[in-house]
């Protein structure tokens, strides 16, 4: 399948060290060898870098690891193909505008019977059936709400109801964010940490690394990492339930919910 | 203002020479140091770098100089801001989907008197004059072409005839592409240069390098360059005039009219 990778934060943060732990999964530690992406926001805007290629080995996945770019919001993925061939059009996350934002997603997970979902003005680009219901969970989002809400709680809960009809159709975890929030959803494997003051070490599961964030933090950073399988062996990651939905914002929990 | 470089080819092909000289002019040779971004197509798919930081000393455009990303259609800016703030959301190219396609889009030069063109549901997410327009754009496109045509000069005829009323409104030298073909539209400054058997060498005017194109290539390529200004000094590159427009696939021009 894949493996996903996101993070919410209070404060722009590098994501090196868990991206470091990612990218062996692709190809080295993990069988996700047919392509990778990550995408950074950055107030409004973003910076999506991709590429069909294994992450392990991959000198754009290099960069990234070693030039650390400062988010507050970031997802990233890496492929194991099985609908849609490995090309770059098939690669994880994707990004699509709403309301004047930009909305980013990475799907693991395999579907059936999602083709006669109505994406409306929403064509996917690819041939896979996670962009596919990125097009459509888009148009329902535009469908029902016509502009950004004050409430933005509601509007994930509605993209939640959808997520629940996709669930019947397979396996869905999935990440999504429109660069403030970072919303999860699991129907199988999806894991997150909360790391905030005091902070303490932390060693990679892939890789031999440890990084001591009381070194790269201030006391009041709070930052949120989810991954489908915990990064790190030293620290507690929560398991995420069948059907259940997170919703990160500036790295705290505003809501987690099963259906 | 700002610098523009496209490419079109007949096999894909690296830009790194041309990508080189135009860096420069973001903040060394040139005053072009707000940001600078480059989409490369590959298939259907397109992946883009993009930094609100000067070209000429960006790590990130370090890594695209040196590293050859082959690609038929490529769509490349430097930035000098006048029209929205210095951030990675106001940081050309512009890529939005219709049809089921990616279209990316730079523009070079300052328009009035723009806001009450209409965009239907495509919004702008940063403040320039530029996204504004690419937004209406594709809304024009979209409400006279439900598909993609059979016949694309047509509908890049009719985006021509868009660009006229915008070149009423100002400077608008632009690029357009959808991964197929790549439109240039000029007002003030676009130059274009098709390169083919037999190759030559070339220099950079902005940098000390030098490239034998023999060297590079096979027989057969055949690879057109557009930029703002010419790149190299020792080769003839062809002034596009006001309101020309030429369209360019496989390196080839297609059609190039003045209006």
């Amino acid at each position: 399948m894949c493996e996903l990778l996101g993070m919410s934060a209070n404060v722009p943060t590098d994501i090196c060290f868990s991206f470091t732990g990612l990218i062996q999964r692709g190809g080295n530690t993990g069988p996700h060898r047919d392509g990778w992406g990550i995408a950074f926001y950055e107030g409004k805007g973003f910076r999506t870098f991709k590429d069909p290629d294994p992450s392990y080995k991959s000198k754009i996945a290099e960069l990234v690891q070693h030039y650390p770019i400062k988010s507050r919001s970031v997802i990233s993925h890496v492929r194991q193909a099985n609908r849609g061939g490995i090309s770059l059009e098939n690669t994880h996350p994707f990004t699509r505008e709403i309301w004047g934002r930009y909305w980013t997603y990475a799907h693991n997970g395999q579907l059936s019977g999602y083709e006669n979902l109505s994406s409306g003005h929403f064509k996917p680009v690819g041939e896979t059936d996670s962009e596919n219901v990125f097009c459509w969970l888009l148009h329902e989002i535009e469908q029902n709400y016509a502009e950004k809400q004050e409430n933005m709680t509601e509007v994930f809960r509605f993209i939640a109801r959808c997520c629940d009809r996709l669930r019947s159709l397979g396996v869905f975890n999935m990440l999504f964010s429109d660069g403030d929030y970072v919303m999860a959803y699991c129907t199988s494997n999806l894991h997150w940490i909360t790391r905030r003051a005091p902070f303490g070490h932390a060693s990679l599961i892939d890789e031999d690394v440890t990084v001591d964030f009381q070194k790269e933090t201030t006391p009041n950073d709070v930052v949120t990492v989810i991954a489908t399988h915990p990064l790190t062996h030293n620290e507690t990651w929560s398991k995420m339930q069948p059907g259940e939905y997170c919703v990160f914002h500036l790295g705290e929990m505003l809501t987690c919910n099963s259906n």
